[in-house]
C-alpha cells in the first residue's frame, strides 16, 4: 500500500468536488493536498475526466516539482503547486480552477474590491490580481514562473497566505488555498460567489465605494483570530 | 422531550429549505421560528453545515438573546433575531441569507426599485436598503445594533413589518420575515428573484420609470387585506 | 366522469412543465387548455403550488369568465385567458407566467427587439409590448381589460395571434399561447431564452442592428407555412 | 444490420450530450459524425426531441446533402454540414447549437476576443464571426450557402480548420467540429463557456486589451503540435 494514502484520499475528494460545486468544465481545474512530514503533495494527473478519476491516480510530487510516485503525469499545473508549497511553509491544500466569474476578473487583470461582509468574512481586502506576466517568465519554465508570480504578488502586497487564501492571476484564473484541501476547495467557490456578487454590484451601482474598514475588521474578525465567535467552540 | 419541539422542527425545515432554493452557499444563510406564548425561538446552530443539521441541534434562545436550550452555539446572527422579535410582535419567523442578487443591491447600497406586478404582489414600495451602520455600532454590540438598524429604517420610512416583509442592510445582505419561519423563507426567495428581476430591468433600460401607483395599489390588494382574491378562500 | 377530462388532463400537464422548464417560481404562472366545442377550458386553480396540483384540480371556465366545473377557486389571471379564447378564436392554449428574463423586458416597456434566427424561426418581428394599462381599466376589471390590453396591441400593431404566438405585458410579465396547451408552454421557453439572448446581445453591442428582412422571412418560412421544411412531415 | 452502425452510434451519442451540457433547448441543435472512407455522414432527424431519439433515427447523407440510408427528413441544417465536410477534409465531426452566449456573440456580428488562457488553451486567436450573409445566399440555397459563408470566413482570414475548430455565423449561432463528433461537442461547451467569460469580462472592464502573443502561444502549445505536455502520452 502507499505511503501517501491519506493526502491521495484527500486530494481525490478534493478534485470531485470541484464539478459538484460547478466550478470547473471538463478539466478545467485541479487540487492537491499536502504531507508536510514527507514533503510531498498530492495532486490530480493531468488531463483526466473527474469522472474517470480514481483515488490510486494521484500522482505524488515533491515540493521541487518532482515525480515520487505514480505511473501518470501530473497536472500540467503541478510546478505552480510546488512553488506555493515550498514558499508558503503553512498552507497545505491548494486548488486552481477557471471558474467562470473569477476568471472574468482575472481576465479583466483587476483586484475584486471588497464591497460587503459576504467577502470581509473571508479577507481584509481585496482578492489580489497578480499582474500579467512577463515575456520572459511565459517563454521560460512558465508554470514555475507562475508559482512566483504569485509569490511575489504576495511580498509586495505585503500580505500573507494565512490572512489571504486566494487570489487571482491576470489574463489566467484562480488559485486558492488553506490549511488542507477541502478548506482550499472551500475557498474556491466563495471566491465565484464573491467575483460575481462584485459584477453584479458595479453593474447596479458603478460609483458605490468599498466597504469600510470598522465592517471589515468587525466581519473577519468574527470567524478568524482569538475572539472569533463564529461556528461552534 | 423538549418543550420546544414544534419550533425546533419549524426552524429545522425552513433551514434546509434554503440550500434547496439556491439561495445559501455552504452555511450562509439562517432561520428561525418564535414561540410567542413561551416567548423565545428557535434557531440553526452557527456553522453547521445544512446537510449535518438536525431537528435537535436548534438553540433555543430568548427575545434577549439568551440561550434558553441547546448544548451548541446559536447563530452569529441571533442577537439580530432576537431585536426583531422583541420590537415587532406580529412576526414569527425570520430568514437571513447572503442570497447572490439581494446582496449585490445591499452592496450597491441602494433600494430595491418597484418596477413590476411581480413585485408589487408582495409589497407596496421599494425593497428598504437600511444606510450603512455607523463606526460606533459595529463596534459596539454589533449583530443588536444590526437589529436596530433594521427596526429604524423600517421607523424612518414609517413602514411596518406587517406591510413589508423584506428588506437588505446596505453592505450586508437580506433579512425577511413573516407570520411564521415557512413565510420567511417564501420571501427570501421572492425577495432574490425581484432583486435579480430589478437589475435586468435597469440593465435593458436604465430611465425606466418605477411602477405607477394604480397598478401597485391593485397587485398589492390582490394578494393582501379583505378584499384580497389570490389563492383560495 | 367529467366531460372535460381531455382539457383537464392537458391542462394539468402544461402547468406541471412550468416549473420543469424553470419557468415559474412558487405558483408565478398558470397554463390553460380550451375545448372550442364546448365553449370552455380548463385553467389551474389560483395559489396552489405545482407539487401538490392534481388533475381533477383543474377548473373548469366558460369564455366569458364563469366557473362551470370545479370546487376550486380558478386562477387571479383567468379572466385575461377568457378573453384572449372569446376573441381569437384560433388559439386553444396560453400559458402566463413571469418567467425572469422576459419579465424583465416587460418592466422595461420594450418590445423584445429580432436579433437573430432563433427568434425568426418563431415570429417575424419583435415580439410586441403592449403598453401600461390606463387607470381606468386598472382600477375597473383589471383582469378582463389585461386581456383587451393585449388584443387591442395586437390590433394597433396589424399583426395575428397566428403569426405571433407570444408577447409582454408592460409592467406585468409574458403571455404566450398555441395551437394547444403544450405549444403554449413551449413558446413560453422560447420567449424566455429569446429574451435573454437579446439582453445580452445588447448588452455586448448596444448599436447591433435588428435582423434584416430577407434573414427573418428565411427562418420563418422554414418553420412556417406551405413550403416550411423544418421537422418531419 | 447498416453498414452505418458506427457513425449512427457516435452521432447519437454526440447528440444526446447536447442537453445534457446546456447546450441546447428543445430542438435547437444538432451533431453529426462522418465516415470519411464511405463519403457520408450520419446526422439528427429534424425536429426531434432528444429524449425521444434512437440510434436507428440517425439519417445517412452524402457530402453532396443527398440522404443515402434513413427514413426520417435530415436536420434542416444538413447541407451545412455536407459543405463542412467536402471542404475540410480533415474533420470527423460537426455540431451546431443556438447555445445562448454564443448566440449573443453571433447576434452582436462581432467575433468572441481572445481574453484569458481557458480560450488559448483552444485556439490562438479570436473565435471568427462569419459576416452577415448576402441577400442572394439568403434567398439561394440557404443553408448549402451558411456553409461556404464559414469556409470563405475562414480563407479570408487565413486560418485553418484543425487550428480553429469553432466559430459563429453573424446572426445565427455557433458551429464547430472536430476529428470526430465527440471533440466537436467538447468545443461547443467550450464555446459557450469562453463566449460568457468574454461577455463579463468586457462588463466588468470594457477596455481591457487582449491576452498578448506570448500567453497565447504558451497556452495554445501546451495543447497542440509536438511539443505539447497537457493530458496523458
Amino acid at each position: 500500500m502507499s505511503a501517501y494514502k491519506t493526502i491521495k484520499q484527500e486530494a481525490y475528494e478534493a478534485n470531485i468536488k470541484l464539478p459538484e460545486l460547478g466550478l470547473v468544465l471538463f478539466t478545467f481545474g485541479n487540487a492537491s493536498a499536502a504531507d508536510r512530514d514527507k514533503g510531498v503533495f498530492a495532486i490530480k494527473p493531468s488531463g483526466v475526466a473527474y469522472d474517470d478519476l480514481k483515488v490510486e491516480d494521484m500522482v505524488i510530487v515533491d515540493f521541487e516539482g518532482q515525480t515520487v510516485e505514480g505511473s501518470m503525469r501530473p497536472s500540467s499545473d503541478t510546478k505552480t503547486h510546488a512553488v506555493l508549497y515550498k514558499e508558503w511553509s503553512s498552507i497545505g491544500g491548494i486548488v486552481h480552477t477557471h471558474s467562470t466569474y473569477g476568471t472574468a476578473w482575472a481576465q479583466a487583470q483587476l483586484d475584486i474590491p471588497i464591497y460587503g461582509t459576504t467577502h470581509a468574512d473571508y479577507l481584509a481586502g481585496d482578492v489580489p490580481c497578480a499582474p500579467v506576466m512577463s515575456d520572459e517568465m511565459i517563454k521560460g519554465n512558465y508554470e514555475y514562473e507562475t508559482g512566483y508570480q504569485i509569490v511575489n504578488c504576495f511580498k509586495d502586497k505585503s500580505i500573507s497566505p494565512e490572512e489571504v487564501e486566494m487570489m487571482i492571476v491576470a489574463n489566467h484564473a484562480p488559485f486558492t488555498w488553506g490549511k488542507d484541501a477541502d478548506k482550499a476547495v472551500h475557498n474556491s467557490a466563495v471566491l465565484e460567489e464573491i467575483a460575481k456578487m462584485a459584477w453584479l454590484t458595479q453593474s447596479i451601482n458603478l460609483n458605490v465605494p468599498r466597504l469600510k474598514d470598522s465592517l471589515i475588521e468587525k466581519h473577519y474578525k468574527r470567524k478568524h483570530g482569538d475572539d472569533s465567535y463564529y461556528g461552534q467552540p
